[in-house]
């Protein structure tokens, strides 16, 4: 456990400078408003280290939450592919963001990196078949939600994307593939956004590569979006273009609430409900049998970027 | 089958003229707008008839959906159960509604009535444990979810409740208790609204009196709703109490999104999107640590009328 017990304090201080980092970033993007939250010391020597910032002059809300939980019992609902871990202690290092900006031509950004550490490594007896899973991995992503999408927005997002990706052992496709899979709503058969990377029960090449990978990934985020949202939120915007991000936020709230693997254990495991739901839209609207006019740039989201396609590869045009 | 394929056809009748009485009676208390809608054949012979009232005088948004389902082979899925029902052919009849007011004294209602029939009766040979649930049932119920609750309101619509469940068995306790578990939001603790009454696998007395009973509950919901309705839709109301009321309105939404145990069903399904999720609110807004004052009419809300408790008997006062 002494190397295990490093790499809990390695990976949340690495956490916790990209909360940092975001923070500072996203409220110089903002330009008014600054993030506020307390921090909440949990069980077992955790923390909960919530930031949001809301009302800005150009996000409308924000919400950068770090946590690290420290656990006595692995519940048997979260070991399902390892029943021999229920009942071990565990720890699991978060952070979470999510950008609701104000122009409407400015994107909805996601991204989530996690840490999840089972004290036991191997039970005694050893099991008739080994673990299917080990017992620590990283998991996480990011993924872009335009409202009113720009080619050359979407290709540099998913090139940063790539970049992170090809430094770390070229497993860009399958994880952008991974998102696409993921961030999608079955019951409307449409993709949440123009997608970006999702992977999780991560080891790849062991700890010290798979964090590297990981905190490439959260040092690429920022060099994603802060260029998309610093191009878009100057351009002037009606009611139009408010009223359709509007509709494209209920969907995301039907993702998040509906969908969301995270959020719908933590609605059932008890986690804290302000954390857990600070990802939902600060306002939503749905519509009876709203469709987008033929042709409309509305109408092009859906048709032309939401379809999953290599966005690096020019002639994957559909 | 033949009385069964009678039965659905009695119900089929009785929920049309139903959901025609509703949206009159409602069309009157918008006083603007008229639903709309369009009749759509579904396979074998169905019906779905949806009709939405949008942007209301008095109405943000009304539904009032009308479904008859036909399916030549039930899913496993839907009968856990019964297993050996799966794979029968099956007829499910169903009217919807929910109200979005405009007014945020205005309570939120939603009704549900439904009537699900299987061809077969028993299986043969017959299974070793009698099926646990009849080929047949009922289920429904209605419930009001205040923003700004005035008791008398509230005391009217369980007295509404109360009168047509005594006068056809005497189980309003029960129906209500069903209600107050139902609508619940367990991962904050608190009551979607004031409830009313809810019921499943409901075959008590025979199909006579269980249809004698769900059309009493049909025709209860508007002598429940309509007066609470005319005596606050006149009432002024400001920027304060619409913020109120589009906040509840994102607990509805969560409620509907992650817990409706009918969307989520629907959702797996493939049901009609636009059907299902009809009762989502038109606006709705979340907002990061937000408390109610001390002792302000919105944590009266919480505090005193949230609370499950017998509003008929002033004695049960917390």
């Amino acid at each position: 456990m002494m190397d295990e017990a490093a790499w809990v304090a390695t990976v949340r201080r690495c956490f916790l400078e990209r909360q940092a980092d975001i923070i500072r970033e996203l409220e110089r993007l903002d330009g008014a408003r600054r993030f506020s939250g307390e921090d909440l010391a949990t069980p077992g020597g955790g923390l909960s280290r919530p930031r949001v910032l809301q009302d800005g002059a150009a996000i409308e809300k924000a919400a950068v939450l770090f946590t690290h939980s420290i656990g006595a019992a692995l519940p048997a609902a979260a070991t399902e592919r390892n029943p021999h871990l229920a009942g071990q202690p565990f720890q699991a290092v978060a952070l979470s963001l999510i950008v609701h900006p104000r122009n409407p031509y400015v994107p909805t950004a996601h991204m989530n990196l996690r840490f999840f550490l089972v004290a036991a490594t191997l039970p005694r007896p050893l099991p008739a078949h080994p673990p299917a899973a080990p017992a620590w991995h990283f998991g996480g992503g990011f993924d872009l939600t335009p409202h009113y999408p720009f080619e050359e927005d979407v290709v540099h997002w998913h090139r940063v994307a790539s970049d992170a990706c090809e430094a770390h052992g070229g497993f860009h496709a399958e994880l952008k593939r991974n998102c696409d899979d993921y961030f999608f709503l079955k019951h409307r058969g449409e993709a949440r956004g123009v997608g970006g990377i999702f992977f999780d029960d991560w080891t790849r090449g062991g700890f010290n590569a798979s964090f590297a990978f990981v905190d490439a990934v959260g040092s690429a985020f920022l060099r994603g979006y802060a260029p998309i949202f610093e191009r878009r939120t100057a351009m002037p915007w009606g009611e139009r273009e408010e009223a359709f991000m509007l509709l494209r936020r209920g969907r995301y709230a039907e993702f998040n609430l509906a969908i969301d693997r995270g959020t719908r254990y933590g609605l059932q495991s008890g986690r804290r409900v302000e954390s857990l739901l600070a990802s939902l839209p600060p306002r939503a609207q749905w519509r009876y049998g709203w469709r987008p006019a033929p042709g409309s740039p509305e109408a092009e989201l859906t048709e032309r970027f939401l379809p999953p396609r290599d966005w690096l590869s020019p002639a994957d045009e559909p």
